[in-house]
């Protein structure tokens, strides 16, 4: 009996086409004697469709885009200056408000330093750690406004907002993986100076700890995790926290594990309400688009994440260990469709 | 004729002490037989006041303090978890009170990789620059509540909170700072996300960039800057940004430098209508208080701001200089005061 999984397929501006095709690839070769079958939807979204038409999302896009089962995002963002996109915004018309319309609460990044990947540091021990990046509240929710815009009495608010319901759920899933993993969870956050929402984070981490006395908790702030991020990495296994700093803090490890081009992540729905996204963290990088320079392996491992999210872990495996082999194996440079390719001969 | 400064000099709480003794010893040294003199008046705060009479800050104090013409900190901060210093915010309570009623709008935190400094890049790269933080506004100004604590209800909010004043004023300082240096500025924010707040920020620097044609302004997402700053920090001349993204890049930048031993700041009001208060990047340790372990490095190299911050550059320039050669000459491990007494020798 066979499933069929239907994929929204957004490959989006710049590098994002590049390194969903060979994503695809990879999609299309560890699932092609297997019993799940991809049906595949493509949307054209991001700066080049805004450009062509001035739509950023329009509810026929989020209705097509709801109605499947995943999503499999490239990248999107034009030009950075282009005068033309002076009043888009991709970011919040586009990728924030999928995350939020499809309530994806758990924005999921795992940070690995592959044997044979480079990295800036010099002694970075075993890296291998996952953050649990709230996705749905906190600054990211476009609360705030200003007044008297471009005069000098000007005021600009930005509030974050933080609910006990939100941030149990996402709390909850971190210390579920935390127990299934090395069981240690790390609370980030910045309790000293943002008392009121470090106090519901640290308390809701407290309390869901009584449910895990497995689980062993731990709390840095967050501009002390960026040391450690840097001097000792390996004390992480799980950390959670909230959407803005989980996005500071995954940019500094993907850098720290061999670079952006190679973290992948999931804007996971756990509930299963609504479909999960999976993504390179890296942007378009309009500067490099179209030369095949790119490297599609966040995007390839971005696959991994999808696979093990739909209930397929041995098709997941298959494909983490292409990668790892590759990076492995890695020595001079080669093109985005050979890195694709040669990690599909792997498979 | 001999100028005498009032200095107010707060050891406070683990480490300060021990840290700001060393201080101390250089300042009394390098200004030995110059024209100035320090008179000097120590003020006891932090978690250990709090402990013995249950005050943060009085009002007593705080006229005291800014009567002052500069002030030396230690740091404040008591053994995290100790349930007698559950209600006390000591964070906020003194340090951002200070910072905060003495209009500190800058926070100066110079980043430079001293020849022979430990660190963890692999290849550094010459790094010298300077995070001009924000010092009063954005997420720092306690415009938070949060209603239903405790209950699955509960909303927990905190708002940033940015002015055309306030941007602007701080600005200017860094691009002040950039034609004096390296003619390179660096605006750090998130403005694809915190629409209204980056917006400000932006179009400030854009304003003020007119003024100061001979400083190329670059800008990065606060995500990539963190990137930069482990793979390319040679890049960065002058760095302006907001209260919280300078907490978090100045951590960062305190680690790839050799660590915050290392990293010296002040807090200050340009206009000299309140004192400017220097400080150690670094909290107080309690684990390793009154065991002469802390570098006191970071509190010597603040001397040598507050020095230059008071008009005395050839003074501070004799402290850093004596600081570089020290670090340049290291070996085994020394105690604070031999740390301390080495660079005094070098004066
Ligand atoms: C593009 C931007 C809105 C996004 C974010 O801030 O979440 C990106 O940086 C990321 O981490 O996925
Ligand atoms: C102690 C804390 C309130 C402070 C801050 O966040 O500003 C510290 O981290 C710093 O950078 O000086």
């Amino acid at each position: 009996m066979s499933r069929v999984v239907k994929l929204a397929v957004i490959p989006g501006d710049g590098i994002g086409p590049e390194v969903i095709a060979e994503a695809e690839k990879v999609l299309d070769a560890v699932t092609a004697d297997s019993d799940v079958r991809f049906e595949k939807t493509r949307f054209s979204l991001g700066a080049g469709r805004f450009l062509e038409t001035g739509d950023t999302l329009t509810d026929d896009d989020l209705a097509a885009i709801t109605a499947q089962d995943a999503i499999l995002l490239g990248a999107v963002g034009g030009t950075p200056g282009d005068p033309r996109l002076k009043d888009a915004n991709i970011e919040r018309g586009l990728l924030l408000k999928l995350r939020f319309t499809l309530d994806h609460y758990v924005n999921l990044r795992p940070s690995k330093l592959f044997v044979g990947a480079p990295g800036p540091l010099a002694n970075p021990g075993e890296i291998d750690f996952v953050v649990v990046r709230e996705g749905t509240e906190g600054p990211y929710v476009g609360n705030g406004g200003a007044i008297r815009v471009g005069t000098p009495q000007e005021v600009a608010n930005e509030t974050s907002v933080n609910t006990a319901f939100g941030v149990e759920r996402v709390v909850r899933h971190a210390f579920q993986l935390a127990a299934r993993r090395r069981q240690k969870l790390t609370l980030v956050h910045k309790t000293n100076v943002l008392v009121h929402a470090g106090a519901i984070w640290k308390r809701v981490v407290d309390e869901v700890a009584t449910e895990h006395p497995e689980v062993a908790v731990d709390y840095l702030h967050v501009d002390a995790a960026t040391i450690f991020l840097v001097t000792d990495p390996a004390r992480f296994d799980v950390i959670v926290t909230d959407n803005l700093f989980g996005d500071i803090l995954t940019d500094l490890a993907g850098a720290v594990t061999g670079g952006i081009g190679l973290a992948a992540s999931g804007n996971i729905n756990p509930d299963g309400t609504f479909p999960s996204m999976f993504e390179p963290v890296h942007g378009s990088a309009p500067d490099i688009a179209g030369q095949q320079k790119a490297d599609p392996t966040a995007a390839i491992l971005s696959i991994a994440l999808l696979l093990d999210h739909l209930g397929f872990p041995a098709e997941a495996a298959r494909v983490s260990d292409a990668v790892e082999a590759d990076i492995a194996g890695r020595t001079g440079a080669r093109s985005t469709a050979e890195i694709g390719s040669a990690i599909t001969a792997r498979l």
